[in-house]
């Protein structure tokens, strides 16, 4: 195959056919983001997480000798990976992006054109400060090792991590929530509610998991009003509570978000 | 203001300005992503780097106190962050993805609508794998402290990484370029360079010079042929080439990728 127009024609037009959303079981982690996505908009959806069986789905597409099955969608690295008709994508962000405008999670793009780029640089800045940098202060050395192997240096960082870091991103996000583009209302982006609201909910729910007593300090000195109230207004959307309170909500444990009592610290 | 309306209606046409790249100078750092696909499309561009003060315009951007401008951008975390028209944004991927269509760096969405997802989610995950974890090799209890002040903890983790997560990364890559979605020719996605290339091949530029020795095991292995004649492919491509040559382009130093000797394990 030499373009892409080949492969194009080949598509189905997917549309009609529900999302099958294709991630680890047994923990929210990053999946948690599209289940966020769907669930909110309601959308058909099937999830491996719940599927007897579905880690073989997830294992195979990750395989180190797999190289795809078709001439259209590359091979893919790791979960979350989103399969909808003929389109097979990984990558949180760049799901969210896809699901976005389908699920009506970002402004109109007939009346705001570039409102889609503003959307995903606030799900990739709460993505890289307050889902990747938390899992690295449980493994800062190393994912392959265990907490176990590295709990000296998870404590070093943890500490630097919560004097530093957590007030950079909560202040990051209260000031995009005082400025006048995010209009009125809880949300980020002018008033209304996008995908990046979603990402920054569970990225804030997953750091609270973590780190208790900071993020109860943080909400405690009135700084981040505008951050904590956001995290309530997603909790209390009719089909988020509904989701939350389901069985398909699986709880946190030993994954992105850890609670280790030695690294509840506060400064 | 309550929708994104009125603001869209005050966007201007901006698709005739040159784009300006706002990055801290003296660095490639992550600015050179965005360079990189600018001097490949031949497009015209001003860069904060070049210009005498420029990063006051950086400073002021991600200023604590800043709340925006105006009701259509949301204030910025981070640079890099391009400025076109009245577009402001941030994040690398998502300057790129603004770009990629613009540039050519995309293949056409008409023929191949979704080709979009996955050549975001090619960049997405060669930044993810060879950039940050790469950075995070010199910095991995704190961006906050001196190299000095975690050497030990570096040299862990580098040890770790290169046994590990380099042959990962480079495998993953490989994988992609042994794949039919591949297509013919030395690039990731259906026989066309794309934003991803330029990326990957930024990547492994700052990851040889952070890792020499453990870059030239990889590549003599033969193991990663593909990955090598993808770096090779780009560093020829007729733009780049003078670019690199220039004196637009930076010298690695002490920024995301730094050449530490007592880093530079093999194993």
């Amino acid at each position: 195959m030499s373009t892409s127009s080949p492969a194009a024609k080949r598509q189905k037009s997917s549309k009609d056919e529900p999302y099958h959303l294709i991630y680890w079981s047994g923990l929210p982690g990053r999946g948690e983001h599209i289940r966020l996505a769907l669930e909110e908009a309601g959308a058909e959806y099937t999830d491996t997480a719940h599927i007897e069986g579905g880690v073989k789905e997830v294992l195979a597409l990750i395989d180190p000798e797999n190289t795809g099955d078709d001439d259209i969608n590359v091979p893919l690295c790791a979960p979350p990976m989103l399969k909808h008709g003929d389109l097979l994508i990984s990558q949180t962000p760049n799901i969210l992006l896809y699901l976005g405008p389908r699920l009506g999670l970002i402004p109109s793009p007939e009346e705001d054109v570039d409102g889609i780029y503003r959307v995903n640089a606030l799900a990739l800045t709460a993505l890289d400060g307050l889902s990747n940098e938390v899992h690295d202060c449980h493994h800062p050395i190393a994912t392959n090792l265990y907490y176990e192997d590295q709990k000296e240096e998870s404590l070093r960082r943890s500490k630097d991590w919560v004097a530093n870091r957590l007030p950079k991103f909560l202040g990051y996000f209260e000031r995009v929530l005082k400025s006048k583009a995010s209009g009125d209302g809880p949300w980020l982006y002018h008033g209304q509610l996008t995908y990046a609201d979603l990402v920054l909910f569970h990225c804030l729910d997953g750091t609270k998991w973590q780190f208790p007593k900071a993020m109860k300090k943080m909400q405690d000195s009135g700084k981040y009003d505008g951050v904590f109230k956001l995290y309530e207004a997603v909790k209390e959307r009719p089909k988020i509570k509904a989701y939350l309170a389901s069985d398909r909500r699986q709880k946190f444990g030993m994954g992105i978000y850890r609670n280790y009592a030695e690294l509840d610290v506060t400064e």
